[in-house]
């Protein structure tokens, strides 16, 4: 099979070295370059094979055909300029590009709910990881009017430590982390807030989000427990989700809660829905799990790249 | 000074053992007996000192004043009457005789709430870990009428695994929990949730409660994260919180969200308070933290005690 | 390409759990049945596809043309006898046919060293966990000459506790393994020994073995730290390693200490070799990590079922 | 009480905060100031109290009656210096005047071995965690002439991460160090082996020690596997530990492996001792753990203050 050549920059990160990782075992793409600056010369594995990181400056952006963008929120944007000034296209994985971030131009890569419009597009905003699993959760219940108007969507959300990124934070210390829990951006105050909003008010929902995210002693996963008033009540909670998603490769719909075990290493989201009881109001609990860099980051990405490049969209991507 | 004998029924699960080391060092007690029918004669390590189990059945209840019960659910209260048999005080860590668990007849010892009833209190029913955090956070809001009528207040918490018990069930292999993470008895199933209607409503609140636990990959602790519908917004979201609980020594109030870190080993609940940007209705997200083992039963437990038997309520007690 | 079909006995355990994913990718096997009794009729995830358990009585040992077993120590030999009955061949994980265990019969599978007597074996004995890693770095040093006659190597060991099996024992809950770390098996009590001394015997080394596991707090994964006396310096500490295991995909021999990341979900060793300095003997410290469920047990038996069906033996196997 | 005031220079590292929360709950100190420059005016709860930090050239050395020193290696031996020079006492937790670490000249705090030495001294050099560990378990054979001369003791020691320092280094990250485990400093390559030979060698014992450390997955406890060959057998491996140490409160023989759950924050040592079988050489396994913040730093530097200021020995001192 010819191999189609991509290029990572801002690669040393978690998030850029799943992406080095993916790339090396996927049968239809081949790595042009991976460039991480501060690692610029240094040897890691990669899945089963070995990557040197280069320069940024120094990355051939004319050799790839497109580049994934793991570089920081703020730095990306130029990047993927640059990217497009080289005639190439780009998945960018940054905030920069997403809806409610700005004056974003680029499609939203929630790969499942935005297929047609990613079709040969030049650059995608891939979605954050809380994003990518409260919204696959929501638009079901969103796009069948299930959801109560006015009413509020109560998020509690956790991941695992590599959401924060391989930034050496006291906070983020083994032993600062292990046998602990804790929430933070509490009151809204969250970066993944507006992207969410923005992508729930474009669908005509009118509600209000409350979004708190922990941080689970975990290296990676995420589980989203999403609080929904109904408009009515449901004989079977599942009904909404197995026909929203069906025959979608990449979404599990399941009656047990899911667990990050069931998620973790795989490009999928994993989700249950559940009547909450003892309620005057009409309510479902959804959970949804995905692994923060597969399905919320590398793996999505990838799966965007198939789907821009024309290749079977579960091309390389474990299930 | 002299030392008041007391004895511990179920001392070889978690919470007994902890009860073992807290009775162990605290001044004014000493252990008279430590029941555990399945380990009885072995000898196990609880601070800095060494107990012995016996059977329950040889267990001297009369050479107690005071009778610890960490039984199971089910089988603590036919014990509980036995100690009352003996003309002895008990404190019930169980359910059994708990508010919302049937026809209970014993005082609700939540000891900053109810200090009152409990002075002098034949048998205490200690609260369950979950309602202990939750509760606490809950009742200044309640008491102070700040809370939206018929609103639903939505609790995601999230546990160690000993509030599971010392029991060898698979699920709970450190291979199946560690980089895990999972809610449970979801939809209003988990038994703590009436434990805390019954209390909510007593107090003349008329809400929904919706409560979705978690199981954390951690040995202790307990995060509760509480989002409460106001009748009113409020400038200083910590203000009611540390008006009611003011003076309270094992009562934590801060600006900053709790962590597990914060209150693992220590007899306190720690909380926070931070008002939610972006909704319409005037909302607050409470958080609250305790140590599942110590407050949130064998410290709690004692403190019960220290009231019930006439003792300084913070002896033995670790802050 | 045309699927042989294979049956797992045990499959419910850790090993047999990672044998059905393992088998499940396989492009060249497919499973004709996963027997374990006590979970019979349950369905689990096994890699990408579910798998449904069957009680060992119902599994139909003729429709498969090899049989894994990984029942229990003591067991095992039985059902291995069964298959044979039935004219299938097997690859036991147990330890009941491995060399230093009795009178066993079966070729042992340590694949990189015996390959010559594994092809077309009707048994193979799957070697145990500790001994893979431990032989594989011992054995270049053995076969050079290069072991000082009549010393005695000091094997240290650590182990996730996958190995300790899927058991519900009390020492094994999480809450009794997170933040700890113990020797076990300490005086040259462990099982392993004795396989470990036959090999190297066999090998005519005259040396004493002396081996101290230990539990780590981790699911997955081996290091052992192997002290050698040699019988003379060497210049190059890694040269008999690399001379040894030369053009083998699952070996590596790095200069760096391997860490369990390197290893864990993959079928390799991965050893480093040091020489220790002030010391008046020539000393090599060799360092050997593997994933204890992929070459330590599942992986290494199907890379022996490839070898034994005449498959390329890497096939399906991750490296 | 009167309580003595006592500084800590570094009180912002793991060891430093661990001894602040022990001057807190310590019933004969109080704490005068507590240094360090990067986090100079920031508040962190120490126990049950709160401490804010100075500068180190704004620390009131004077006003103290001893200092403690937890600054790096290299930085420290100028201030306990400065300390000398303000007519205060010294206890120094770095390496910087330890035996085997240049031209040092304060006695060596391995408090229950140099007792003596200790009382009334003006500077002390606290051990190294590891060496805490392992003399302490050597110490007895070594005086009892039980090490056979000329021999190797081979020492396989794991740290919890608390002993690399509460540096950002990328890792000690939780996502690098959880589910992992390897060596480290391998060949004799750490700097506690000279400090460890050197107190050997001091009590008139010649043997090779081959040491090697290993990072594991927790946040404190050391274990150190060593294998110490003999001059003959012993009958009894427990007698010689248990003639030697007897009396000592923080010295605990067990014939049971220790474990870190065993020893974690608390100011002891504990150890087994293991005759190996199947060996031509007599030899003894000993195993010894310890809290590599407690007894292996904060707790024995605030035992050797007791020491050296005339206070009983164990007093605020956690058994």
């Amino acid at each position: 099979m010819h191999k189609i050549p991509v290029g990572i920059l801002g690669a040393s990160g978690y998030a850029g070295r799943e992406l080095c990782a993916l790339v090396s075992g996927h049968p239809g793409l081949e790595l042009a370059f991976a460039a991480a600056n501060a690692q610029r010369g240094e040897t890691v594995r990669a899945g089963a094979r070995e990557v040197t990181f280069v320069a940024a400056d120094d990355a051939p952006l004319g050799a790839a055909e497109l580049v994934f963008s793991a570089l920081p929120h703020g730095a990306s944007a130029a990047w993927v300029a640059r990217v497009r000034g080289a005639g190439k296209r780009a998945v960018d994985l940054s905030a920069d590009l997403r809806p409610g971030n700005g004056d974003h131009t680029a499609p939203y890569g929630l790969t499942e709910a935005n297929r047609a419009v990613l079709k040969g597009a030049e650059v995608v905003a891939n979605p954050g990881c809380y994003p990518t699993a409260i919204l696959m959760a929501l638009l079901p219940l969103v796009e069948q009017d299930l959801v109560r108007p006015g009413a509020t969507i109560v998020i509690s959300a956790a991941s695992g430590v590599t959401g924060a990124g391989f930034t050496p934070r006291p906070d983020l210390l083994f032993a600062e982390v292990t046998e602990n829990y804790n929430a933070y951006g509490v009151g809204n105050e969250h970066r993944h807030l507006n992207e969410m909003r923005a992508v729930i008010a474009a669908a005509g929902c009118d509600v209000d989000l409350l979004f708190t995210p922990h941080l689970l002693p975990v290296a990676r996963g995420i589980l989203a427990t999403i609080t929904v008033p109904l408009v009515r009540s449901l004989d079977d909670p599942l009904a909404p989700f197995r026909r929203h998603w069906a025959g979608e490769p990449f979404v599990e719909v399941t009656p047990l809660p899911p667990t990050l075990h069931d998620v973790t290493h795989r490009n999928v989201v994993r989700m249950s829905a559940h009547v909450a009881a003892q309620m005057r109001t009409p309510t479902l609990i959804v959970l949804a799990a995905i692994d923060n860099l597969v399905k919320g980051a590398a793996g999505q990405a990838l799966q965007n790249a198939n789907v821009v490049l024309g290749l079977d969209e579960p091309l390389g991507l474990p299930a």
